[in-house]
């Protein structure tokens, strides 16, 4: 039945210079959940437009979880911004009990280069649209590997044994 | 029916070196879509009054949208006050679950040239106000542009390919 | 009728190096509207404590308004105080749907001049008292000051033409 | 009676280098308003664990006010960890309308030296809990001091005429 | 019975680069009061997640306490995700009135040496683990070591007499 479905939002922007929602939707499709999903999607124009956005898809379209995508420019202020939109996406969460996964690229994480840049995008964007299907539909999948020094947008981290 | 209108709200501030809202109104009143809309301004001293005057027009005047034009100085502390206002900004539409779109301008971007300053003003605030329009009346719009490097007060970026 | 006057409050501080809440109670007095008005103060120790102070007079005594009077020491710490004072007051406006307008004077703006220092703290209370007044009783008088680089503590900036 | 006195609550941490704590009840012991309060008593690991102890002293114990003792160390993160705890402090204020007064001391403060540490530990919980008792019991004394440049912690800064 | 034990949440992240989240729930088995307990595990991505994540454990398995178990990388972001991470955190305590405590580990902490590094969370998190444990159980135990210097992760403090 179709609206026995789990929502799931994809929230992005015009502003991001990749369209990295389209790519989490072609992610969740292809994923071994895409039946049991159904995908909504909301563009806005930056990154501070994402959080109501967000809460909207939870609110009045009753998704289940969101991933938000979003780019940072390299300025001081746009770090600033980045701020401000983050602490709308907690605050998001908190007032909904809903997981939103936050994919936020910055530009100076590729030092210039865009084949780089493209490659965090996409690493990041798909990992995490994992994680958050993970979150959803197997969230023993994610404590198993609870602080193995996972990373999205480059290769994992080496772990220490406590 | 003149109560069917969409209302928009415009808030602006004394403080702003150019006068952002009447343009924003202006805006609004040569598209397309200005037989539909009704627009309330409501001017406040500075930006950090902003929030307020914009959870105001929403609640009380039941706005559907409000583009809020603000300006920031240059020193650090003008930044803290901005940062201030965008927080306030975000949390009104976390409280209300209508956007608020932020149109601000910060006097270092024109490097000290007035000239500069007046287009990067004029620029984001006719872009943005056509965002939200666009937000209100035809979402598909903004989804065509996602992830394609949209930038307001500036020329766009180029893109890249996930 | 006595209760019929509108009620605004004036926060304050013994931190301020100057009484600027009793400077902006005169102003109240002296200005066309003073027949109009009742003044509640309320003094705190520091301007951390000005926040909830502005929203027990807005919610247990019905001001319509408030002025909150503060003053920051120079010391990197004094700024992050002021941002937290400043974040309450925001949140007082959005918990009540009231204007609550910050008139903050930082020492580092009179470069360790006193008399620098009095008549910034006496300009920006008097003027933001002003605003305040016409917040409540001629809202119109904003507008037609809107983006017209006013400053309160200095003279006014240029505009430019958008 | 004894459920007549004024509940008034004590907070403090594990962490700080010096028992503010008690000493805040000695004084409040010592005041002529001690027959009037019950003090109660809350540590914490931590200064970030403050604020919740605040609030459910307030609203579990019925505190008409209290006073939060803390201490940061002198690294980068230890101001963000204050910054923190001091928001938690200032919504528990506007979540409950009541007054919570901070006691935060900084190492760096003393530049090294413990003597001048205790000095201002002590300084600034005497001063700031006699701040409180009046704030509850006598708020017409603070306003008496209103822009006078009281310090807490230190010696009083010289004031201006306005 | 079993549904009398007292729920105490643990979340922690994949990002971690050890499992705290293990050693904490270690901790609370080997403790004295094991057999009082029953632990719910919750382990989410990022540090950012977490703060949701304790706010279901509260609401959701009503869970008395949670420890929230993250680590941040050396980055100017990481500080300002941890910030993020931190205040949301600090919104789930106010919004519940139940203490979670942060067990938060920088890599910079360690200046590079990976032994120091598992040193430093295992201290912390054993430590702060004990703590939830006493604020649960035994909250005078906490009193006695009121301002006594104590830090998780490093050595004690000295301490200075008020």
């Amino acid at each position: 039945m179709e609206n026995e479905k789990v929502k799931i939002g994809v929230t992005d922007t015009m502003f991001a210079r990749g369209d990295m929602g389209s790519l989490a939707e072609k992610t969740i499709q292809k994923s071994k959940y895409s039946k049991k999903v159904e995908v909504l999607r909301y563009t806005v124009p930056g990154f501070k437009d994402l959080a109501v956005a967000c809460k909207k898809l939870i609110e009045e379209q009753e998704c289940e979880i969101v991933i938000a995508c979003g780019m940072g420019g390299k300025a001081d202020i746009d770090y600033m911004c980045a701020h401000e939109a983050a602490q709308g996406i907690m605050q998001v969460q908190l007032m909904t009990n809903k997981h939103v996964i936050e994919v936020f690229v910055f530009e100076n994480e590729s030092k210039g280069n865009d084949k780089v840049l493209a490659k965090i995008m996409r690493n990041r964007t798909v990992k995490h649209t994992l994680n958050a299907l993970d979150l959803v539909f197997n969230p023993k999948a994610l404590q198993k590997k609870a602080g193995t020094g996972q990373r999205q947008g480059f290769s994992n981290e080496k772990t220490v044994k406590l």
